[in-house]
Protein backbone atom coordinates (compact mmCIF):
# COMPACT_ATOMS: atom_id res chain seq x y z
CA UNK A 1 0.00 0.00 0.00
CA UNK A 2 0.84 3.82 -0.14
CA UNK A 3 0.38 7.06 2.27
CA UNK A 4 0.60 10.31 0.87
CA UNK A 5 -1.13 13.49 2.06
CA UNK A 6 -1.40 17.16 0.57
CA UNK A 7 -2.66 20.00 2.85
CA UNK A 8 -4.05 23.34 1.04
CA UNK A 9 -3.60 26.17 3.30
CA UNK A 10 -3.45 29.68 2.99
CA UNK A 11 0.16 30.21 3.13
CA UNK A 12 0.59 27.41 0.36
CA UNK A 13 0.78 23.21 -0.23
CA UNK A 14 2.49 20.42 1.52
CA UNK A 15 2.91 17.66 0.06
CA UNK A 16 4.35 14.34 2.26
CA UNK A 17 4.58 10.39 0.52
CA UNK A 18 6.13 7.33 1.67
CA UNK A 19 7.90 5.28 -0.58
CA UNK A 20 7.00 1.57 0.02
CA UNK A 21 5.94 -0.72 -2.61
CA UNK A 22 4.50 -4.20 -2.11
CA UNK A 23 3.79 -7.20 -4.89
CA UNK A 24 1.80 -9.37 -2.38
CA UNK A 25 3.57 -9.49 1.15
CA UNK A 26 6.89 -10.70 -0.05
CA UNK A 27 7.66 -8.37 -2.64
CA UNK A 28 8.52 -5.02 -0.78
CA UNK A 29 10.51 -2.70 -2.59
CA UNK A 30 11.02 1.11 -2.72
CA UNK A 31 9.90 3.33 -5.15
CA UNK A 32 9.30 7.60 -5.24
CA UNK A 33 5.21 8.22 -5.42
CA UNK A 34 6.06 11.98 -5.73
CA UNK A 35 6.74 13.41 -9.01
CA UNK A 36 7.16 16.93 -9.94
CA UNK A 37 6.63 18.99 -13.49
CA UNK A 38 7.61 22.64 -13.35
CA UNK A 39 8.41 25.85 -15.20
CA UNK A 40 9.73 27.63 -12.53
CA UNK A 41 7.83 30.61 -11.92
CA UNK A 42 4.98 30.39 -14.69
CA UNK A 43 3.82 26.91 -12.86
CA UNK A 44 4.54 24.03 -10.39
CA UNK A 45 2.45 20.85 -10.89
CA UNK A 46 2.96 18.09 -7.91
CA UNK A 47 1.73 14.50 -8.82
CA UNK A 48 1.91 12.21 -5.65
CA UNK A 49 0.55 8.47 -6.86
CA UNK A 50 -1.21 5.38 -4.80
CA UNK A 51 -1.83 1.89 -6.35
CA UNK A 52 -0.80 -0.37 -8.84
CA UNK A 53 2.40 0.59 -9.57
CA UNK A 54 2.47 -0.26 -13.64
CA UNK A 55 -0.36 1.88 -13.79
CA UNK A 56 1.05 4.64 -11.59
CA UNK A 57 4.10 4.46 -13.93
CA UNK A 58 2.62 4.46 -17.24
CA UNK A 59 0.40 7.09 -16.32
CA UNK A 60 3.28 9.34 -15.55
CA UNK A 61 5.47 8.18 -18.44
CA UNK A 62 2.45 8.87 -20.76
CA UNK A 63 2.03 12.87 -19.01
CA UNK A 64 6.15 12.81 -19.88
CA UNK A 65 5.53 11.79 -23.60
CA UNK A 66 2.83 14.32 -23.91
CA UNK A 67 4.79 16.85 -22.68
CA UNK A 68 8.04 16.44 -24.51
CA UNK A 69 6.11 15.40 -28.12
CA UNK A 70 6.84 17.88 -30.87
CA UNK A 71 3.08 18.50 -31.01
CA UNK A 72 2.13 18.94 -27.92
CA UNK A 73 -0.87 21.47 -27.06
CA UNK A 74 -2.49 22.89 -24.55
CA UNK A 75 -5.09 19.79 -24.42
CA UNK A 76 -2.45 17.36 -24.10
CA UNK A 77 0.46 18.70 -22.42
CA UNK A 78 0.04 19.19 -18.78
CA UNK A 79 2.98 21.98 -18.89
CA UNK A 80 0.98 24.28 -21.65
CA UNK A 81 -2.64 23.58 -20.20
CA UNK A 82 -4.51 27.13 -19.50
CA UNK A 83 -5.66 25.93 -15.79
CA UNK A 84 -4.76 23.62 -12.70
CA UNK A 85 -8.85 22.27 -13.66
CA UNK A 86 -7.34 21.48 -17.19
CA UNK A 87 -4.51 20.01 -15.67
CA UNK A 88 -6.29 17.83 -13.23
CA UNK A 89 -8.37 16.69 -16.44
CA UNK A 90 -5.41 15.80 -18.99
CA UNK A 91 -4.28 13.67 -16.33
CA UNK A 92 -7.22 12.34 -15.14
CA UNK A 93 -8.13 11.00 -18.50
CA UNK A 94 -4.52 9.41 -19.11
CA UNK A 95 -5.21 7.91 -16.09
CA UNK A 96 -8.11 6.11 -16.65
CA UNK A 97 -7.30 4.83 -20.26
CA UNK A 98 -3.82 3.95 -18.45
CA UNK A 99 -6.31 2.01 -15.91
CA UNK A 100 -8.60 0.29 -18.30
CA UNK A 101 -5.64 -0.44 -20.24
CA UNK A 102 -3.85 -2.59 -17.87
CA UNK A 103 -6.96 -4.17 -16.58
CA UNK A 104 -7.84 -5.72 -20.02
CA UNK A 105 -4.23 -7.10 -20.13
CA UNK A 106 -5.00 -8.81 -16.83
CA UNK A 107 -8.75 -9.88 -17.00
CA UNK A 108 -7.78 -13.43 -16.81
CA UNK A 109 -6.30 -12.82 -13.09
CA UNK A 110 -8.60 -11.54 -10.65
CA UNK A 111 -6.08 -8.83 -9.75
CA UNK A 112 -7.69 -5.69 -9.51
CA UNK A 113 -5.58 -3.14 -11.88
CA UNK A 114 -6.29 0.70 -9.96
CA UNK A 115 -4.53 3.97 -9.21
CA UNK A 116 -5.30 7.32 -7.72
CA UNK A 117 -3.73 10.48 -7.29
CA UNK A 118 -3.36 13.77 -5.58
CA UNK A 119 -2.73 16.82 -7.87
CA UNK A 120 -1.29 20.18 -6.84
CA UNK A 121 -0.18 23.02 -7.87
CA UNK A 122 -0.23 26.59 -8.84
CA UNK A 123 -0.18 27.95 -12.48
CA UNK A 124 1.15 32.10 -12.82
CA UNK A 125 -1.92 34.12 -12.47
CA UNK A 126 -4.16 31.35 -10.92
CA UNK A 127 -4.76 29.80 -8.19
CA UNK A 128 -2.89 27.51 -5.76
CA UNK A 129 -5.37 24.07 -6.18
CA UNK A 130 -5.14 20.46 -4.76
CA UNK A 131 -7.15 17.50 -6.45
CA UNK A 132 -7.77 13.88 -5.75
CA UNK A 133 -8.04 11.99 -8.58
CA UNK A 134 -10.18 8.91 -8.68
CA UNK A 135 -9.42 5.45 -10.71
CA UNK A 136 -12.10 6.52 -13.20
CA UNK A 137 -10.50 10.10 -13.75
CA UNK A 138 -12.79 12.19 -12.03
CA UNK A 139 -11.96 14.39 -9.42
CA UNK A 140 -12.76 16.12 -6.03
CA UNK A 141 -10.81 19.09 -5.01
CA UNK A 142 -9.50 20.45 -1.31
CA UNK A 143 -11.44 23.28 -0.04
CA UNK A 144 -11.43 25.86 3.21
CA UNK A 145 -13.66 23.00 4.44
CA UNK A 146 -11.41 20.40 4.04
CA UNK A 147 -7.97 21.47 3.21
CA UNK A 148 -6.61 18.18 3.16
CA UNK A 149 -6.70 15.04 0.76
CA UNK A 150 -5.07 12.01 1.39
CA UNK A 151 -4.55 8.55 -0.86
CA UNK A 152 -3.61 4.82 0.37
CA UNK A 153 -3.80 3.68 3.75
CA UNK A 154 -5.56 7.01 5.08
CA UNK A 155 -7.47 6.27 8.37
CA UNK A 156 -4.49 6.02 10.40
CA UNK A 157 -3.54 9.51 10.08
CA UNK A 158 -6.69 10.50 9.58
CA UNK A 159 -7.36 11.46 13.71
CA UNK A 160 -4.27 14.02 13.97
CA UNK A 161 -5.14 16.20 10.28
CA UNK A 162 -8.86 16.60 11.57
CA UNK A 163 -7.72 17.91 14.88
CA UNK A 164 -5.41 19.98 13.92
CA UNK A 165 -5.14 21.16 10.46
CA UNK A 166 -6.92 24.22 9.22
CA UNK A 167 -6.44 26.90 6.29
CA UNK A 168 -5.06 29.12 8.45
CA UNK A 169 -1.96 26.00 9.46
CA UNK A 170 1.47 28.09 9.04
CA UNK A 171 3.55 25.92 6.62
CA UNK A 172 5.86 24.82 9.67
CA UNK A 173 3.13 23.20 11.24
CA UNK A 174 1.73 21.64 8.65
CA UNK A 175 4.94 19.72 7.84
CA UNK A 176 5.18 18.96 11.21
CA UNK A 177 1.27 17.89 10.73
CA UNK A 178 2.17 15.58 7.66
CA UNK A 179 4.88 13.88 9.30
CA UNK A 180 2.97 13.24 12.23
CA UNK A 181 -0.12 11.92 10.24
CA UNK A 182 2.53 9.41 8.74
CA UNK A 183 4.20 8.22 11.53
CA UNK A 184 1.12 7.01 13.28
CA UNK A 185 0.64 5.00 9.91
CA UNK A 186 4.00 3.92 9.59
CA UNK A 187 3.38 2.67 13.44
CA UNK A 188 0.47 1.00 12.73
CA UNK A 189 0.63 -0.56 9.40
CA UNK A 190 3.57 -2.28 7.68
CA UNK A 191 2.85 -1.69 3.85
CA UNK A 192 3.80 1.96 4.22
CA UNK A 193 7.35 2.17 4.96
CA UNK A 194 10.32 4.90 5.11
CA UNK A 195 11.40 6.87 3.08
CA UNK A 196 9.31 10.23 2.73
CA UNK A 197 8.99 12.39 0.32
CA UNK A 198 7.71 16.29 1.62
CA UNK A 199 7.86 18.70 -0.71
CA UNK A 200 6.41 22.60 0.38
CA UNK A 201 5.20 25.09 -2.58
CA UNK A 202 4.52 28.51 -1.20
CA UNK A 203 1.80 30.23 -2.67
CA UNK A 204 2.11 32.01 -5.64
CA UNK A 205 5.87 30.74 -6.04
CA UNK A 206 4.55 28.65 -8.91
CA UNK A 207 8.07 26.92 -7.83
CA UNK A 208 9.06 23.78 -5.40
CA UNK A 209 10.12 25.77 -2.22
CA UNK A 210 11.71 23.12 -0.16
CA UNK A 211 12.13 19.22 -1.25
CA UNK A 212 13.59 16.66 0.97
CA UNK A 213 13.66 13.14 1.05
CA UNK A 214 13.15 11.93 4.86
CA UNK A 215 15.33 8.32 4.91
CA UNK A 216 15.18 5.71 7.70
CA UNK A 217 17.03 6.55 10.62
CA UNK A 218 16.52 10.11 10.03
CA UNK A 219 17.26 11.75 13.19
CA UNK A 220 15.30 14.62 13.52
CA UNK A 221 12.26 12.68 12.10
CA UNK A 222 13.39 10.19 15.06
CA UNK A 223 13.34 12.63 17.88
CA UNK A 224 10.35 14.31 16.37
CA UNK A 225 8.36 10.67 16.85
CA UNK A 226 9.82 9.83 19.91
CA UNK A 227 8.54 13.40 21.19
CA UNK A 228 4.97 12.73 20.17
CA UNK A 229 4.95 9.24 21.82
CA UNK A 230 5.72 10.45 24.66
CA UNK A 231 3.76 13.34 24.32
CA UNK A 232 0.76 11.09 24.03
CA UNK A 233 1.70 8.54 27.06
CA UNK A 234 1.44 11.81 29.10
CA UNK A 235 -1.35 13.25 27.63
CA UNK A 236 -2.90 9.71 28.33
CA UNK A 237 -1.80 9.68 31.92
CA UNK A 238 -3.25 12.98 32.82
CA UNK A 239 -6.31 13.29 30.90
CA UNK A 240 -8.98 11.43 33.52
CA UNK A 241 -12.65 9.46 33.02
CA UNK B 1 -20.06 -0.23 10.28
CA UNK B 2 -18.76 -0.91 13.65
CA UNK B 3 -16.43 -0.23 16.05
CA UNK B 4 -15.33 -3.31 18.57
CA UNK B 5 -12.46 -3.36 20.95
CA UNK B 6 -11.43 -5.87 23.54
CA UNK B 7 -8.35 -6.07 25.46
CA UNK B 8 -6.73 -9.23 27.55
CA UNK B 9 -5.07 -8.13 30.69
CA UNK B 10 -3.50 -9.55 33.51
CA UNK B 11 -6.38 -7.75 35.62
CA UNK B 12 -8.97 -8.99 33.28
CA UNK B 13 -10.51 -8.07 30.19
CA UNK B 14 -12.16 -4.87 28.61
CA UNK B 15 -14.33 -4.51 26.19
CA UNK B 16 -16.36 -1.36 24.38
CA UNK B 17 -18.71 -1.32 21.32
CA UNK B 18 -20.48 1.32 19.59
CA UNK B 19 -24.42 0.93 18.47
CA UNK B 20 -24.55 2.29 14.92
CA UNK B 21 -26.26 0.33 12.28
CA UNK B 22 -26.39 1.17 8.81
CA UNK B 23 -27.96 -0.29 5.50
CA UNK B 24 -26.87 1.97 3.30
CA UNK B 25 -25.97 5.85 3.87
CA UNK B 26 -29.96 6.98 5.02
CA UNK B 27 -30.88 4.37 6.66
CA UNK B 28 -29.15 4.32 10.12
CA UNK B 29 -30.04 2.72 13.18
CA UNK B 30 -29.02 1.79 16.75
CA UNK B 31 -28.36 -1.50 17.39
CA UNK B 32 -26.74 -3.18 20.87
CA UNK B 33 -23.41 -5.30 19.59
CA UNK B 34 -22.35 -6.26 23.17
CA UNK B 35 -24.10 -9.38 24.20
CA UNK B 36 -23.97 -11.28 27.59
CA UNK B 37 -23.78 -15.46 28.45
CA UNK B 38 -23.44 -15.70 32.20
CA UNK B 39 -23.77 -18.07 34.74
CA UNK B 40 -21.86 -15.57 37.68
CA UNK B 41 -19.48 -17.25 39.22
CA UNK B 42 -19.33 -20.39 36.99
CA UNK B 43 -18.76 -18.84 33.77
CA UNK B 44 -19.03 -15.51 31.86
CA UNK B 45 -19.14 -15.19 28.22
CA UNK B 46 -19.18 -11.82 25.90
CA UNK B 47 -19.66 -11.61 22.70
CA UNK B 48 -19.19 -8.33 20.67
CA UNK B 49 -20.62 -7.86 16.69
CA UNK B 50 -19.54 -6.48 13.44
CA UNK B 51 -21.20 -6.77 10.08
CA UNK B 52 -24.50 -8.02 8.49
CA UNK B 53 -27.22 -7.20 11.15
CA UNK B 54 -29.26 -10.02 9.56
CA UNK B 55 -26.29 -12.31 10.37
CA UNK B 56 -25.55 -10.97 13.68
CA UNK B 57 -28.65 -11.23 15.30
CA UNK B 58 -29.84 -14.59 13.54
CA UNK B 59 -26.33 -16.24 14.99
CA UNK B 60 -26.75 -14.41 18.66
CA UNK B 61 -30.53 -16.15 18.79
CA UNK B 62 -29.30 -19.26 17.42
CA UNK B 63 -26.69 -19.38 20.12
CA UNK B 64 -29.81 -18.48 22.48
CA UNK B 65 -31.98 -20.88 21.60
CA UNK B 66 -29.24 -23.63 21.46
CA UNK B 67 -28.87 -22.70 25.17
CA UNK B 68 -32.41 -22.81 25.86
CA UNK B 69 -32.78 -26.35 23.85
CA UNK B 70 -33.27 -29.13 26.37
CA UNK B 71 -31.11 -31.38 24.67
CA UNK B 72 -28.80 -28.65 24.99
CA UNK B 73 -25.19 -30.48 25.88
CA UNK B 74 -21.64 -29.44 25.81
CA UNK B 75 -21.27 -29.29 22.08
CA UNK B 76 -24.03 -27.30 21.30
CA UNK B 77 -24.48 -24.77 24.33
CA UNK B 78 -21.72 -22.66 25.59
CA UNK B 79 -23.02 -22.40 28.88
CA UNK B 80 -22.06 -26.15 28.75
CA UNK B 81 -18.67 -26.08 26.82
CA UNK B 82 -15.97 -27.17 28.77
CA UNK B 83 -13.58 -24.60 27.91
CA UNK B 84 -13.42 -21.49 26.19
CA UNK B 85 -12.15 -23.01 23.03
CA UNK B 86 -14.68 -24.72 22.83
CA UNK B 87 -17.20 -21.75 23.26
CA UNK B 88 -15.45 -19.99 20.63
CA UNK B 89 -15.35 -22.86 18.12
CA UNK B 90 -19.25 -23.38 19.00
CA UNK B 91 -19.38 -19.58 18.39
CA UNK B 92 -17.76 -20.03 15.04
CA UNK B 93 -19.73 -22.82 13.48
CA UNK B 94 -23.00 -20.81 14.57
CA UNK B 95 -21.65 -18.01 12.82
CA UNK B 96 -20.57 -19.55 10.01
CA UNK B 97 -23.69 -21.50 8.96
CA UNK B 98 -25.89 -18.55 9.67
CA UNK B 99 -23.41 -16.56 7.35
CA UNK B 100 -23.43 -19.33 4.27
CA UNK B 101 -27.41 -19.44 4.80
CA UNK B 102 -28.07 -15.49 4.63
CA UNK B 103 -25.26 -15.69 1.71
CA UNK B 104 -27.05 -17.69 -0.25
CA UNK B 105 -31.09 -16.26 0.02
CA UNK B 106 -28.77 -12.91 -1.15
CA UNK B 107 -27.25 -14.67 -4.26
CA UNK B 108 -29.28 -12.67 -6.47
CA UNK B 109 -28.26 -9.25 -4.89
CA UNK B 110 -25.00 -8.45 -5.39
CA UNK B 111 -24.40 -7.74 -1.59
CA UNK B 112 -22.13 -9.39 0.90
CA UNK B 113 -23.87 -10.55 4.04
CA UNK B 114 -20.45 -10.84 6.33
CA UNK B 115 -20.02 -10.71 10.28
CA UNK B 116 -17.39 -11.41 12.60
CA UNK B 117 -17.02 -11.27 16.26
CA UNK B 118 -14.88 -10.55 19.18
CA UNK B 119 -15.76 -13.42 22.34
CA UNK B 120 -14.42 -13.19 25.66
CA UNK B 121 -14.73 -14.92 28.46
CA UNK B 122 -13.90 -17.43 31.59
CA UNK B 123 -14.85 -20.29 33.12
CA UNK B 124 -14.16 -21.19 36.66
CA UNK B 125 -11.01 -23.23 36.74
CA UNK B 126 -10.22 -22.31 32.90
CA UNK B 127 -8.21 -18.88 31.88
CA UNK B 128 -9.05 -15.75 30.26
CA UNK B 129 -9.31 -15.98 26.39
CA UNK B 130 -10.22 -13.33 24.17
CA UNK B 131 -10.78 -14.28 20.27
CA UNK B 132 -11.57 -13.00 17.06
CA UNK B 133 -13.82 -15.16 15.39
CA UNK B 134 -13.71 -14.43 11.45
CA UNK B 135 -16.75 -14.68 9.16
CA UNK B 136 -15.28 -18.37 8.44
CA UNK B 137 -15.74 -19.40 11.73
CA UNK B 138 -12.10 -19.83 11.96
CA UNK B 139 -10.88 -17.60 14.91
CA UNK B 140 -7.54 -16.15 16.43
CA UNK B 141 -6.75 -15.62 19.88
CA UNK B 142 -5.30 -12.36 21.70
CA UNK B 143 -2.15 -13.20 23.43
CA UNK B 144 0.61 -10.93 25.64
CA UNK B 145 2.36 -9.97 22.16
CA UNK B 146 -0.80 -8.60 21.10
CA UNK B 147 -3.08 -8.27 24.22
CA UNK B 148 -6.31 -6.45 21.87
CA UNK B 149 -8.33 -7.48 19.02
CA UNK B 150 -10.54 -4.93 17.18
CA UNK B 151 -13.37 -5.84 14.59
CA UNK B 152 -15.08 -2.93 12.40
CA UNK B 153 -13.49 0.43 11.87
CA UNK B 154 -10.34 -0.64 13.25
CA UNK B 155 -7.71 1.90 11.33
CA UNK B 156 -8.74 5.08 13.39
CA UNK B 157 -8.38 3.77 16.98
CA UNK B 158 -4.96 1.53 16.21
CA UNK B 159 -2.23 3.98 16.60
CA UNK B 160 -3.51 5.33 20.43
CA UNK B 161 -3.94 1.40 21.59
CA UNK B 162 -0.52 0.41 20.05
CA UNK B 163 1.24 2.91 21.93
CA UNK B 164 -0.28 2.27 25.25
CA UNK B 165 -1.38 -0.64 25.53
CA UNK B 166 0.24 -3.90 27.51
CA UNK B 167 -0.47 -6.82 29.17
CA UNK B 168 0.30 -5.08 32.54
CA UNK B 169 -2.06 -2.14 31.57
CA UNK B 170 -4.59 -1.11 34.64
CA UNK B 171 -8.07 -2.01 34.53
CA UNK B 172 -8.61 2.37 34.83
CA UNK B 173 -6.15 3.05 32.64
CA UNK B 174 -7.74 0.49 29.36
CA UNK B 175 -11.01 1.44 29.99
CA UNK B 176 -9.50 5.31 29.20
CA UNK B 177 -7.11 3.93 26.20
CA UNK B 178 -10.40 2.13 24.49
CA UNK B 179 -12.67 4.70 25.13
CA UNK B 180 -9.72 7.60 23.76
CA UNK B 181 -9.41 4.98 20.56
CA UNK B 182 -13.42 4.86 20.14
CA UNK B 183 -13.02 9.12 20.34
CA UNK B 184 -10.64 9.26 17.40
CA UNK B 185 -12.50 6.75 15.48
CA UNK B 186 -16.06 8.53 16.90
CA UNK B 187 -14.68 11.72 14.68
CA UNK B 188 -13.18 10.60 12.05
CA UNK B 189 -16.06 8.16 10.81
CA UNK B 190 -19.28 8.67 10.98
CA UNK B 191 -20.33 4.96 10.14
CA UNK B 192 -19.70 4.64 13.84
CA UNK B 193 -22.18 6.79 16.56
CA UNK B 194 -23.15 6.73 20.34
CA UNK B 195 -23.68 5.36 22.69
CA UNK B 196 -21.41 2.91 23.66
CA UNK B 197 -21.54 -0.03 25.92
CA UNK B 198 -18.41 -0.98 27.99
CA UNK B 199 -17.86 -3.27 30.35
CA UNK B 200 -15.27 -4.68 32.25
CA UNK B 201 -14.62 -8.47 33.23
CA UNK B 202 -12.49 -8.92 35.84
CA UNK B 203 -9.39 -11.83 36.33
CA UNK B 204 -11.20 -14.80 38.07
CA UNK B 205 -14.54 -12.83 38.87
CA UNK B 206 -16.68 -15.42 36.20
CA UNK B 207 -18.81 -12.26 36.06
CA UNK B 208 -19.59 -9.35 34.96
CA UNK B 209 -17.44 -6.89 37.16
CA UNK B 210 -19.14 -3.18 35.74
CA UNK B 211 -20.90 -2.57 32.49
CA UNK B 212 -21.85 1.09 31.61
CA UNK B 213 -23.87 2.60 28.62
CA UNK B 214 -22.60 5.73 27.60
CA UNK B 215 -25.38 8.00 25.91
CA UNK B 216 -24.62 10.83 23.81
CA UNK B 217 -23.84 14.12 25.50
CA UNK B 218 -22.38 11.65 29.04
CA UNK B 219 -20.64 14.27 30.59
CA UNK B 220 -17.71 12.56 31.91
CA UNK B 221 -16.91 10.95 27.83
CA UNK B 222 -17.19 14.79 26.79
CA UNK B 223 -15.12 15.97 28.93
CA UNK B 224 -12.34 13.27 28.99
CA UNK B 225 -12.58 13.79 24.59
CA UNK B 226 -12.58 17.50 24.86
CA UNK B 227 -9.31 16.94 27.63
CA UNK B 228 -8.04 14.61 25.04
CA UNK B 229 -7.94 16.93 21.79
CA UNK B 230 -6.72 20.03 23.81
CA UNK B 231 -3.76 17.51 25.57
CA UNK B 232 -3.13 16.36 21.69
CA UNK B 233 -3.24 20.06 20.17
CA UNK B 234 -0.87 20.90 23.00
CA UNK B 235 1.38 18.23 22.46
CA UNK B 236 0.89 19.28 18.89
CA UNK B 237 2.85 22.62 19.69
CA UNK B 238 5.28 21.34 21.74
CA UNK B 239 6.76 18.80 19.27
CA UNK B 240 9.80 19.98 17.28
CA UNK B 241 10.83 18.95 14.06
Amino acid sequence: MTYCVGLKLDAGLVLLSDTRTNAGLDNISCYRKMFFFENPGERIITIMTAGSLSVTQTTIARLDEAIEDELADETTSILKAPTMLRVATIIGDTLTRTRREIAEQCRDLKQQASASMIVGGQRAGGDMRLFLIYPEGNFIEATEDTPFLQIGEHKYGKPILDRVVTPATSLADAQKAVLLSMDSTLRSNLSVGMPLDMAVIEQGACAVTTRRRILDGDPDFAQMSAAWSAALRDSFVKVTI
